[in-house]
Protein backbone atom coordinates (compact mmCIF):
# COMPACT_ATOMS: atom_id res chain seq x y z
CA UNK A 1 0.00 0.00 0.00
CA UNK A 2 3.02 2.36 0.89
CA UNK A 3 4.77 1.17 -1.77
CA UNK A 4 1.95 1.62 -4.20
CA UNK A 5 1.06 4.98 -2.90
CA UNK A 6 5.04 6.09 -3.35
CA UNK A 7 5.01 4.69 -7.40
CA UNK A 8 1.67 6.81 -8.07
CA UNK A 9 3.54 10.17 -6.02
CA UNK A 10 6.57 9.79 -8.59
CA UNK A 11 4.15 8.92 -11.89
CA UNK A 12 2.33 12.54 -10.57
CA UNK A 13 5.50 13.91 -10.55
CA UNK A 14 6.67 13.01 -13.73
CA UNK A 15 3.70 13.80 -15.64
CA UNK A 16 3.56 17.10 -14.19
CA UNK A 17 6.98 17.89 -15.18
CA UNK A 18 6.47 16.55 -18.40
CA UNK A 19 3.11 18.78 -19.09
CA UNK A 20 4.89 21.85 -17.69
CA UNK A 21 7.14 21.27 -20.96
CA UNK A 22 10.91 20.66 -18.71
CA UNK A 23 11.55 18.26 -21.74
CA UNK A 24 10.57 20.31 -23.90
CA UNK A 25 13.97 21.86 -25.18
CA UNK A 26 16.13 18.81 -24.18
CA UNK A 27 17.60 16.46 -26.53
CA UNK A 28 15.10 13.97 -25.57
CA UNK A 29 12.41 16.00 -27.12
CA UNK A 30 14.19 15.89 -30.64
CA UNK A 31 13.81 13.09 -33.32
CA UNK A 32 16.60 12.01 -34.94
CA UNK A 33 16.97 14.76 -37.38
CA UNK A 34 16.81 17.16 -34.54
CA UNK A 35 19.34 19.81 -35.45
CA UNK A 36 17.20 21.77 -37.60
CA UNK A 37 14.29 21.54 -35.36
CA UNK A 38 13.09 25.43 -34.46
CA UNK A 39 12.52 25.42 -30.13
CA UNK A 40 9.10 24.81 -30.00
CA UNK A 41 6.15 27.67 -30.58
CA UNK A 42 8.07 30.96 -31.43
CA UNK A 43 6.06 33.46 -30.82
CA UNK A 44 4.66 36.60 -32.22
CA UNK A 45 5.67 38.69 -29.29
CA UNK A 46 9.39 37.38 -29.95
CA UNK A 47 9.14 38.39 -33.19
CA UNK A 48 7.69 42.04 -32.38
CA UNK A 49 10.31 42.31 -29.85
CA UNK A 50 13.92 41.36 -31.74
CA UNK A 51 14.29 38.36 -30.52
CA UNK A 52 13.93 35.95 -33.71
CA UNK A 53 16.31 36.07 -36.54
CA UNK A 54 14.94 37.82 -39.62
CA UNK A 55 16.45 37.08 -42.86
CA UNK A 56 15.75 39.84 -45.90
CA UNK A 57 15.05 37.30 -49.14
CA UNK A 58 15.06 40.65 -51.48
CA UNK A 59 17.23 42.30 -53.58
CA UNK A 60 17.00 46.53 -53.56
CA UNK A 61 15.75 48.24 -56.78
CA UNK A 62 18.09 49.92 -58.94
CA UNK A 63 18.17 50.37 -62.66
CA UNK A 64 20.62 47.19 -62.86
CA UNK A 65 18.17 45.08 -61.29
CA UNK A 66 17.60 41.71 -63.26
CA UNK A 67 13.67 41.36 -65.36
CA UNK A 68 12.20 39.64 -67.47
CA UNK A 69 14.32 39.93 -70.96
CA UNK A 70 10.93 40.22 -73.45
CA UNK A 71 9.75 42.97 -75.79
CA UNK A 72 8.47 45.97 -73.39
CA UNK A 73 10.03 45.46 -70.61
CA UNK A 74 11.68 48.05 -69.28
CA UNK A 75 14.68 48.49 -66.83
CA UNK A 76 13.71 50.16 -63.08
CA UNK A 77 14.19 53.70 -63.08
CA UNK A 78 13.85 56.25 -59.88
CA UNK A 79 13.77 59.97 -60.53
CA UNK A 80 14.31 62.37 -58.00
CA UNK A 81 11.06 64.83 -57.35
CA UNK A 82 13.26 66.96 -53.99
CA UNK A 83 15.81 67.01 -52.67
CA UNK A 84 16.63 68.41 -48.69
CA UNK A 85 19.15 70.72 -50.24
CA UNK A 86 16.94 72.67 -52.48
CA UNK A 87 13.46 71.66 -50.93
CA UNK A 88 13.71 70.55 -47.22
CA UNK A 89 12.67 66.87 -47.95
CA UNK A 90 13.84 63.67 -50.26
CA UNK A 91 11.35 62.24 -52.77
CA UNK A 92 11.52 60.27 -55.75
CA UNK A 93 9.59 58.39 -58.04
CA UNK A 94 10.30 55.30 -60.42
CA UNK A 95 9.21 53.29 -63.28
CA UNK A 96 9.39 49.66 -63.01
CA UNK A 97 8.02 46.30 -64.37
CA UNK A 98 5.61 44.11 -62.18
CA UNK A 99 8.30 41.30 -62.81
CA UNK A 100 11.35 42.98 -62.33
CA UNK A 101 13.69 42.37 -58.73
CA UNK A 102 12.52 40.29 -56.35
CA UNK A 103 8.90 39.82 -56.89
CA UNK A 104 5.40 37.94 -56.59
CA UNK A 105 3.51 36.26 -59.59
CA UNK A 106 0.22 36.65 -59.17
CA UNK A 107 -2.07 33.49 -60.24
CA UNK A 108 -4.04 35.47 -62.66
CA UNK A 109 -0.47 36.02 -64.54
CA UNK A 110 -0.62 32.90 -66.04
CA UNK A 111 -4.32 31.89 -65.98
CA UNK A 112 -7.62 33.61 -66.43
CA UNK A 113 -9.89 33.63 -63.70
CA UNK A 114 -7.67 33.49 -60.90
CA UNK A 115 -6.48 36.54 -58.23
CA UNK A 116 -4.56 39.45 -59.17
CA UNK A 117 -2.13 40.61 -56.87
CA UNK A 118 -4.26 42.78 -54.90
CA UNK A 119 -6.84 40.15 -54.64
CA UNK A 120 -4.52 37.42 -52.89
CA UNK A 121 -5.81 36.91 -49.29
CA UNK A 122 -3.79 37.91 -46.82
CA UNK A 123 -3.35 34.50 -44.76
CA UNK A 124 -1.74 33.13 -48.08
CA UNK A 125 0.69 35.48 -47.45
CA UNK A 126 2.02 33.85 -44.48
CA UNK A 127 3.59 30.45 -44.33
CA UNK A 128 5.89 28.18 -43.11
CA UNK A 129 8.59 27.53 -45.63
CA UNK A 130 10.82 25.26 -46.89
CA UNK A 131 14.53 25.24 -48.96
CA UNK A 132 15.26 22.21 -51.32
CA UNK A 133 18.93 22.97 -52.37
CA UNK A 134 19.90 21.86 -56.18
CA UNK A 135 23.42 23.80 -55.89
CA UNK A 136 25.22 20.80 -56.86
CA UNK A 137 22.92 19.79 -59.85
CA UNK A 138 22.52 23.13 -61.38
CA UNK A 139 26.38 23.84 -61.30
CA UNK A 140 26.63 20.82 -63.36
CA UNK A 141 23.64 21.86 -65.60
CA UNK A 142 22.20 24.90 -65.93
CA UNK A 143 19.24 24.17 -67.11
CA UNK A 144 18.29 21.93 -64.49
CA UNK A 145 15.25 21.06 -62.79
CA UNK A 146 14.53 19.97 -59.90
CA UNK A 147 12.79 16.34 -59.55
CA UNK A 148 10.47 14.01 -57.88
CA UNK A 149 13.48 12.31 -56.82
CA UNK A 150 15.34 15.42 -55.81
CA UNK A 151 11.50 15.71 -53.22
CA UNK A 152 12.09 12.17 -52.50
CA UNK A 153 15.32 12.72 -51.10
CA UNK A 154 14.51 15.53 -48.98
CA UNK A 155 11.47 14.05 -47.24
CA UNK A 156 13.98 11.19 -46.24
CA UNK A 157 16.34 13.45 -44.79
CA UNK A 158 14.16 15.83 -43.30
CA UNK A 159 10.28 14.66 -43.10
CA UNK A 160 8.14 14.98 -45.39
CA UNK A 161 7.18 18.46 -46.20
CA UNK A 162 3.99 19.90 -44.57
CA UNK A 163 0.97 20.50 -46.11
CA UNK A 164 0.89 24.80 -47.20
CA UNK A 165 4.14 25.47 -46.84
CA UNK A 166 5.97 28.05 -49.23
CA UNK A 167 8.58 25.45 -51.18
CA UNK A 168 12.12 27.61 -51.77
CA UNK A 169 14.58 26.35 -54.63
CA UNK A 170 17.79 27.37 -54.09
CA UNK A 171 19.89 26.59 -56.93
CA UNK A 172 23.23 29.21 -55.99
CA UNK A 173 21.72 31.27 -59.38
CA UNK A 174 22.17 34.61 -56.80
CA UNK A 175 25.92 34.88 -57.20
CA UNK A 176 25.12 36.19 -60.54
CA UNK A 177 22.81 38.48 -59.08
CA UNK A 178 24.92 41.92 -60.02
CA UNK A 179 25.91 40.45 -64.00
CA UNK A 180 22.23 40.77 -65.89
CA UNK A 181 23.61 38.91 -68.63
CA UNK A 182 25.51 36.09 -66.83
CA UNK A 183 22.56 35.94 -64.49
CA UNK A 184 20.14 35.82 -67.50
CA UNK A 185 22.41 33.54 -69.55
CA UNK A 186 21.06 33.79 -73.32
CA UNK A 187 22.18 31.92 -75.88
CA UNK A 188 22.94 32.98 -79.39
CA UNK A 189 19.80 31.98 -80.48
CA UNK A 190 17.79 33.85 -77.72
CA UNK A 191 17.43 30.51 -75.46
CA UNK A 192 17.59 31.92 -72.10
CA UNK A 193 19.56 29.13 -69.61
CA UNK A 194 18.92 28.60 -65.61
CA UNK A 195 17.85 25.92 -63.46
CA UNK A 196 14.15 25.71 -62.34
CA UNK A 197 10.98 23.15 -60.97
CA UNK A 198 10.01 20.74 -63.39
CA UNK A 199 6.46 20.46 -64.42
CA UNK A 200 6.32 17.01 -61.95
CA UNK A 201 7.74 18.58 -59.20
CA UNK A 202 5.90 21.48 -59.01
CA UNK A 203 2.85 19.13 -59.68
CA UNK A 204 3.60 17.34 -56.42
CA UNK A 205 4.43 19.98 -54.24
CA UNK A 206 1.31 21.85 -55.52
CA UNK A 207 -1.34 19.09 -55.26
CA UNK A 208 0.25 16.46 -52.87
CA UNK A 209 1.47 18.76 -50.27
CA UNK A 210 -0.62 21.76 -50.79
CA UNK A 211 2.05 24.29 -51.13
CA UNK A 212 0.98 28.02 -51.10
CA UNK A 213 3.35 28.90 -53.19
CA UNK A 214 7.23 28.16 -55.52
CA UNK A 215 9.93 30.92 -54.73
CA UNK A 216 13.18 30.49 -56.80
CA UNK A 217 16.67 32.44 -56.57
CA UNK A 218 16.12 33.18 -60.55
CA UNK A 219 14.42 34.96 -62.99
CA UNK A 220 12.03 32.32 -63.18
CA UNK A 221 10.59 29.11 -61.61
CA UNK A 222 10.14 27.62 -65.31
CA UNK A 223 13.63 26.91 -66.12
CA UNK A 224 15.35 29.03 -68.71
CA UNK A 225 14.57 26.95 -72.00
CA UNK A 226 11.31 26.92 -71.42
CA UNK A 227 8.65 28.43 -73.98
CA UNK A 228 5.37 26.46 -72.72
CA UNK A 229 5.51 27.87 -69.07
CA UNK A 230 4.60 24.93 -67.58
CA UNK A 231 5.03 25.36 -64.19
CA UNK A 232 3.84 28.49 -64.34
CA UNK A 233 0.38 27.19 -65.49
CA UNK A 234 0.36 24.69 -62.77
CA UNK A 235 1.06 26.72 -60.07
CA UNK A 236 -1.05 29.98 -60.99
CA UNK A 237 -4.01 27.21 -62.43
CA UNK A 238 -3.96 26.24 -58.46
CA UNK A 239 -4.59 29.51 -57.72
CA UNK A 240 -1.21 30.13 -55.83
CA UNK A 241 1.84 32.15 -56.33
CA UNK A 242 5.57 32.39 -57.38
CA UNK A 243 8.36 34.24 -55.95
CA UNK A 244 11.00 34.59 -57.93
CA UNK A 245 14.61 36.39 -57.81
CA UNK A 246 14.72 35.51 -54.32
CA UNK A 247 17.88 36.25 -52.18
CA UNK A 248 20.06 35.34 -49.81
CA UNK A 249 18.72 31.51 -49.91
CA UNK A 250 22.37 30.40 -48.62
CA UNK A 251 21.19 32.06 -45.51
CA UNK A 252 17.98 29.42 -44.06
CA UNK A 253 18.22 25.52 -43.32
CA UNK A 254 16.29 23.28 -44.66
CA UNK A 255 12.92 23.69 -42.30
CA UNK A 256 11.73 25.19 -39.57
CA UNK A 257 11.84 28.55 -40.92
CA UNK A 258 8.61 31.18 -41.62
CA UNK A 259 7.84 33.74 -44.70
CA UNK A 260 6.13 36.12 -45.12
CA UNK A 261 5.63 37.18 -48.73
CA UNK A 262 4.67 41.15 -49.18
CA UNK A 263 3.69 42.30 -52.56
CA UNK A 264 3.11 45.82 -53.61
CA UNK A 265 -0.78 45.87 -54.25
CA UNK A 266 -1.29 47.38 -57.61
CA UNK A 267 -5.25 46.73 -58.28
CA UNK A 268 -5.66 44.08 -61.28
CA UNK A 269 -1.89 43.89 -61.17
CA UNK A 270 -0.19 40.50 -62.28
CA UNK A 271 2.39 40.49 -59.98
CA UNK A 272 4.99 42.62 -58.66
CA UNK A 273 8.00 43.64 -56.33
CA UNK A 274 7.60 42.09 -52.62
CA UNK A 275 9.13 41.98 -49.58
CA UNK A 276 10.09 38.18 -48.51
CA UNK A 277 11.42 37.99 -45.29
CA UNK A 278 11.95 34.47 -43.56
CA UNK A 279 12.13 34.07 -39.70
CA UNK A 280 14.70 31.55 -38.36
CA UNK A 281 14.29 30.87 -34.95
CA UNK A 282 16.98 28.60 -33.65
CA UNK A 283 20.59 28.42 -34.06
CA UNK A 284 20.12 28.12 -38.22
CA UNK A 285 18.96 31.56 -37.78
CA UNK A 286 22.21 32.82 -35.78
CA UNK A 287 24.40 33.20 -38.62
CA UNK B 1 1.35 11.14 8.81
CA UNK B 2 -0.99 9.95 6.02
CA UNK B 3 -2.89 13.08 6.22
CA UNK B 4 0.44 14.46 4.96
CA UNK B 5 0.85 12.81 2.36
CA UNK B 6 -2.62 12.98 1.29
CA UNK B 7 -1.97 17.07 1.42
CA UNK B 8 1.14 16.81 -0.64
CA UNK B 9 -0.39 14.52 -3.20
CA UNK B 10 -3.13 17.16 -4.02
CA UNK B 11 -0.71 19.73 -3.77
CA UNK B 12 1.47 18.26 -6.72
CA UNK B 13 -1.65 17.49 -9.01
CA UNK B 14 -2.62 21.36 -9.00
CA UNK B 15 0.88 22.22 -9.41
CA UNK B 16 1.37 20.16 -12.02
CA UNK B 17 -2.50 20.94 -13.52
CA UNK B 18 -0.90 24.60 -13.06
CA UNK B 19 2.09 24.18 -15.07
CA UNK B 20 0.47 22.26 -17.68
CA UNK B 21 -1.68 25.49 -18.89
CA UNK B 22 -5.22 23.95 -17.83
CA UNK B 23 -6.20 27.00 -16.21
CA UNK B 24 -4.32 29.47 -18.66
CA UNK B 25 -7.38 30.15 -20.81
CA UNK B 26 -10.08 30.18 -17.75
CA UNK B 27 -11.32 33.67 -16.62
CA UNK B 28 -8.66 33.19 -13.72
CA UNK B 29 -6.06 33.98 -15.98
CA UNK B 30 -7.04 36.98 -16.76
CA UNK B 31 -6.45 40.70 -15.38
CA UNK B 32 -9.50 43.15 -14.83
CA UNK B 33 -9.38 44.67 -18.00
CA UNK B 34 -8.67 41.16 -19.93
CA UNK B 35 -11.52 41.95 -22.96
CA UNK B 36 -8.78 43.42 -24.92
CA UNK B 37 -6.03 40.96 -23.84
CA UNK B 38 -4.94 38.56 -26.42
CA UNK B 39 -4.65 34.74 -25.79
CA UNK B 40 -1.55 34.13 -24.25
CA UNK B 41 1.46 34.08 -26.60
CA UNK B 42 -0.33 33.32 -30.05
CA UNK B 43 2.71 32.21 -32.17
CA UNK B 44 4.09 32.18 -35.61
CA UNK B 45 3.07 28.69 -36.56
CA UNK B 46 -0.76 29.86 -35.64
CA UNK B 47 -0.02 32.55 -38.05
CA UNK B 48 1.64 30.53 -40.74
CA UNK B 49 -1.11 27.58 -40.61
CA UNK B 50 -4.32 30.41 -40.93
CA UNK B 51 -4.99 30.71 -37.25
CA UNK B 52 -4.92 33.88 -36.23
CA UNK B 53 -6.55 36.98 -38.35
CA UNK B 54 -5.08 38.85 -40.43
CA UNK B 55 -6.31 42.39 -41.37
CA UNK B 56 -4.76 44.05 -44.39
CA UNK B 57 -4.32 47.99 -43.07
CA UNK B 58 -3.24 48.96 -47.65
CA UNK B 59 -5.28 50.70 -50.12
CA UNK B 60 -5.03 48.94 -53.83
CA UNK B 61 -2.83 51.48 -55.99
CA UNK B 62 -4.37 52.62 -58.95
CA UNK B 63 -4.39 56.17 -60.69
CA UNK B 64 -7.00 57.83 -58.59
CA UNK B 65 -4.64 57.15 -55.30
CA UNK B 66 -4.31 60.65 -53.53
CA UNK B 67 -0.62 61.37 -53.03
CA UNK B 68 1.52 64.23 -51.99
CA UNK B 69 0.04 67.12 -53.64
CA UNK B 70 3.22 69.44 -54.34
CA UNK B 71 5.21 69.95 -57.64
CA UNK B 72 6.36 67.04 -59.97
CA UNK B 73 3.97 64.72 -58.29
CA UNK B 74 2.04 62.52 -61.01
CA UNK B 75 -0.70 60.03 -59.79
CA UNK B 76 0.40 56.37 -60.32
CA UNK B 77 -0.12 54.87 -63.89
CA UNK B 78 -0.61 51.23 -65.05
CA UNK B 79 0.16 49.82 -68.21
CA UNK B 80 -0.05 46.82 -70.01
CA UNK B 81 3.00 44.98 -71.22
CA UNK B 82 1.21 42.01 -72.23
CA UNK B 83 -1.70 40.05 -72.11
CA UNK B 84 -3.14 36.36 -71.50
CA UNK B 85 -5.14 36.46 -75.26
CA UNK B 86 -2.53 38.01 -77.21
CA UNK B 87 0.56 37.04 -75.71
CA UNK B 88 -0.25 34.04 -73.30
CA UNK B 89 1.00 36.19 -70.48
CA UNK B 90 -0.63 38.69 -68.33
CA UNK B 91 2.34 41.52 -67.51
CA UNK B 92 2.19 45.23 -66.59
CA UNK B 93 4.61 48.20 -65.72
CA UNK B 94 4.02 51.14 -63.78
CA UNK B 95 4.84 54.31 -62.49
CA UNK B 96 4.55 55.95 -59.16
CA UNK B 97 5.59 58.43 -56.80
CA UNK B 98 7.38 57.34 -53.11
CA UNK B 99 4.74 58.94 -51.43
CA UNK B 100 1.11 57.69 -53.08
CA UNK B 101 -1.30 55.42 -51.56
CA UNK B 102 -0.33 53.14 -48.43
CA UNK B 103 3.19 54.01 -47.67
CA UNK B 104 5.62 54.02 -45.71
CA UNK B 105 8.24 57.24 -44.86
CA UNK B 106 11.90 56.21 -44.82
CA UNK B 107 14.24 58.30 -42.24
CA UNK B 108 15.95 59.61 -44.81
CA UNK B 109 13.03 61.45 -45.84
CA UNK B 110 13.34 64.23 -43.89
CA UNK B 111 17.04 63.74 -42.25
CA UNK B 112 20.22 63.42 -43.50
CA UNK B 113 22.24 60.82 -42.65
CA UNK B 114 19.09 58.70 -41.61
CA UNK B 115 18.75 55.03 -43.71
CA UNK B 116 17.06 55.00 -46.49
CA UNK B 117 14.07 52.40 -47.49
CA UNK B 118 16.14 49.47 -47.54
CA UNK B 119 18.08 50.02 -45.13
CA UNK B 120 15.81 50.08 -42.57
CA UNK B 121 16.39 46.56 -40.10
CA UNK B 122 14.10 44.28 -41.02
CA UNK B 123 13.71 43.94 -37.38
CA UNK B 124 12.27 47.30 -37.22
CA UNK B 125 9.44 46.24 -39.55
CA UNK B 126 7.48 43.61 -37.11
CA UNK B 127 6.01 45.21 -33.84
CA UNK B 128 3.47 45.31 -31.79
CA UNK B 129 0.50 47.77 -31.84
CA UNK B 130 -1.67 50.60 -30.21
CA UNK B 131 -4.11 52.52 -31.92
CA UNK B 132 -5.27 56.04 -30.02
CA UNK B 133 -8.63 57.04 -31.77
CA UNK B 134 -9.20 60.68 -32.52
CA UNK B 135 -11.94 60.12 -35.07
CA UNK B 136 -14.57 62.26 -32.50
CA UNK B 137 -11.85 65.42 -31.90
CA UNK B 138 -10.91 64.81 -36.14
CA UNK B 139 -14.67 65.13 -36.51
CA UNK B 140 -14.98 68.36 -34.63
CA UNK B 141 -11.73 70.15 -35.72
CA UNK B 142 -10.40 68.95 -39.46
CA UNK B 143 -6.67 70.07 -38.41
CA UNK B 144 -7.36 68.05 -35.77
CA UNK B 145 -3.38 66.94 -33.73
CA UNK B 146 -3.09 64.56 -30.96
CA UNK B 147 -2.06 65.65 -27.96
CA UNK B 148 -0.68 64.55 -25.07
CA UNK B 149 -3.36 64.84 -22.91
CA UNK B 150 -5.17 62.22 -25.58
CA UNK B 151 -2.28 59.67 -24.49
CA UNK B 152 -2.66 60.17 -20.86
CA UNK B 153 -6.01 58.98 -21.29
CA UNK B 154 -5.38 56.40 -23.20
CA UNK B 155 -2.91 54.93 -21.04
CA UNK B 156 -5.24 55.49 -18.24
CA UNK B 157 -7.62 53.42 -20.11
CA UNK B 158 -5.23 50.77 -21.74
CA UNK B 159 -2.09 50.74 -19.59
CA UNK B 160 1.01 52.16 -20.48
CA UNK B 161 2.04 51.90 -23.92
CA UNK B 162 4.82 49.17 -24.21
CA UNK B 163 8.06 50.64 -25.41
CA UNK B 164 8.77 49.55 -29.19
CA UNK B 165 5.38 49.84 -30.37
CA UNK B 166 4.59 51.05 -33.59
CA UNK B 167 1.62 53.78 -32.79
CA UNK B 168 -1.63 53.83 -35.58
CA UNK B 169 -3.51 57.24 -35.04
CA UNK B 170 -7.28 56.79 -36.40
CA UNK B 171 -9.12 60.15 -37.27
CA UNK B 172 -11.66 58.25 -39.42
CA UNK B 173 -10.26 60.03 -42.90
CA UNK B 174 -9.83 56.69 -44.32
CA UNK B 175 -13.93 57.45 -45.44
CA UNK B 176 -12.81 60.67 -47.73
CA UNK B 177 -10.16 57.87 -49.99
CA UNK B 178 -12.02 57.07 -52.94
CA UNK B 179 -12.58 60.76 -53.03
CA UNK B 180 -9.29 62.38 -53.42
CA UNK B 181 -10.26 66.49 -53.43
CA UNK B 182 -11.76 65.88 -49.89
CA UNK B 183 -9.24 63.90 -48.91
CA UNK B 184 -6.19 66.42 -49.33
CA UNK B 185 -9.13 68.87 -48.23
CA UNK B 186 -7.10 71.94 -49.51
CA UNK B 187 -8.71 75.51 -49.21
CA UNK B 188 -8.81 78.51 -51.46
CA UNK B 189 -5.49 79.58 -50.23
CA UNK B 190 -3.60 75.95 -51.18
CA UNK B 191 -3.61 75.25 -47.80
CA UNK B 192 -4.10 71.19 -46.64
CA UNK B 193 -6.72 70.28 -43.64
CA UNK B 194 -6.87 67.17 -42.57
CA UNK B 195 -5.85 65.67 -39.07
CA UNK B 196 -2.01 64.63 -37.72
CA UNK B 197 0.17 64.21 -34.47
CA UNK B 198 1.24 67.42 -32.69
CA UNK B 199 4.92 67.44 -31.93
CA UNK B 200 4.60 67.15 -28.42
CA UNK B 201 2.75 63.81 -29.15
CA UNK B 202 5.23 62.54 -31.52
CA UNK B 203 8.23 63.56 -29.35
CA UNK B 204 6.59 61.63 -26.57
CA UNK B 205 6.22 58.41 -28.24
CA UNK B 206 9.49 58.45 -29.99
CA UNK B 207 11.19 59.12 -27.10
CA UNK B 208 9.46 58.32 -24.15
CA UNK B 209 8.15 55.13 -25.36
CA UNK B 210 10.52 54.25 -27.84
CA UNK B 211 7.90 53.87 -30.84
CA UNK B 212 9.10 51.97 -34.10
CA UNK B 213 6.93 54.28 -36.18
CA UNK B 214 3.93 56.22 -35.85
CA UNK B 215 1.02 55.33 -38.23
CA UNK B 216 -1.86 57.32 -39.96
CA UNK B 217 -5.11 57.30 -42.13
CA UNK B 218 -4.67 60.56 -43.66
CA UNK B 219 -1.73 62.10 -46.06
CA UNK B 220 0.53 62.66 -43.18
CA UNK B 221 1.75 62.37 -40.20
CA UNK B 222 1.77 66.14 -39.66
CA UNK B 223 -1.59 67.57 -39.62
CA UNK B 224 -2.58 69.46 -43.32
CA UNK B 225 -1.85 72.64 -42.11
CA UNK B 226 2.03 72.28 -41.38
CA UNK B 227 4.43 73.85 -43.14
CA UNK B 228 7.45 72.87 -41.13
CA UNK B 229 6.40 69.12 -40.74
CA UNK B 230 7.84 69.15 -36.76
CA UNK B 231 6.92 65.49 -36.86
CA UNK B 232 8.17 64.22 -39.64
CA UNK B 233 11.50 65.36 -38.06
CA UNK B 234 11.06 64.09 -34.67
CA UNK B 235 10.19 60.70 -36.49
CA UNK B 236 12.99 60.63 -39.13
CA UNK B 237 15.51 62.32 -36.97
CA UNK B 238 15.04 59.54 -34.39
CA UNK B 239 15.77 56.84 -37.15
CA UNK B 240 12.20 55.73 -37.21
CA UNK B 241 9.67 55.62 -39.77
CA UNK B 242 5.96 56.89 -40.24
CA UNK B 243 3.33 55.05 -42.32
CA UNK B 244 1.00 57.19 -44.06
CA UNK B 245 -2.46 56.28 -45.85
CA UNK B 246 -3.19 53.71 -43.72
CA UNK B 247 -6.63 52.03 -44.31
CA UNK B 248 -9.08 49.94 -42.10
CA UNK B 249 -7.88 51.53 -38.40
CA UNK B 250 -11.57 50.97 -37.44
CA UNK B 251 -11.36 47.11 -37.90
CA UNK B 252 -8.41 47.22 -34.70
CA UNK B 253 -8.31 46.76 -30.92
CA UNK B 254 -6.74 50.01 -29.22
CA UNK B 255 -4.06 47.14 -28.21
CA UNK B 256 -3.21 43.53 -28.69
CA UNK B 257 -2.04 43.47 -32.47
CA UNK B 258 0.75 42.58 -34.48
CA UNK B 259 1.54 44.71 -36.83
CA UNK B 260 4.04 44.35 -40.56
CA UNK B 261 5.45 46.50 -42.51
CA UNK B 262 6.72 45.90 -45.60
CA UNK B 263 7.95 49.04 -47.90
CA UNK B 264 9.41 47.77 -51.52
CA UNK B 265 13.08 48.41 -51.51
CA UNK B 266 13.89 50.94 -53.39
CA UNK B 267 17.94 51.31 -53.40
CA UNK B 268 18.13 55.35 -51.22
CA UNK B 269 14.11 55.78 -51.57
CA UNK B 270 13.21 58.10 -49.29
CA UNK B 271 10.32 55.82 -48.61
CA UNK B 272 7.95 53.70 -50.71
CA UNK B 273 4.45 51.94 -51.21
CA UNK B 274 4.11 49.32 -48.45
CA UNK B 275 2.43 46.44 -47.34
CA UNK B 276 0.77 46.82 -43.88
CA UNK B 277 -0.94 43.65 -42.36
CA UNK B 278 -1.94 43.85 -38.54
CA UNK B 279 -2.31 40.38 -36.95
CA UNK B 280 -5.14 40.46 -34.52
CA UNK B 281 -5.19 37.69 -32.39
CA UNK B 282 -8.48 37.07 -29.62
CA UNK B 283 -12.21 38.24 -30.14
CA UNK B 284 -11.43 41.38 -31.73
CA UNK B 285 -9.87 39.97 -34.53
CA UNK B 286 -12.86 37.64 -35.31
CA UNK B 287 -15.25 40.67 -37.30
Amino acid sequence: MFANRRFAFLLFLLAGLTAAGIFRDSPLAHDAGGDEAPPAAPTLDQLASGRLPVVDLGWPLNDTSPYWPAENYLPFRLTTIATLEKNGVLSKAFYCPEHLGTHLDAPNHFEKNQPAVDQIDPAQLFARGVKIDVTMQADADADYRLTRADIDEWEKSHGRIPDGVVVLLETGWSRHWNNYPRYKNQDTTGKLHFPGYSAEAAKFLVVERKAKGLGIDTLSIDHGPSKDFVVHHIVNGAGRYGLENLARLDKLPAKGFFLVAAPIKIETGSGGPARVFAIVPGPAGRN
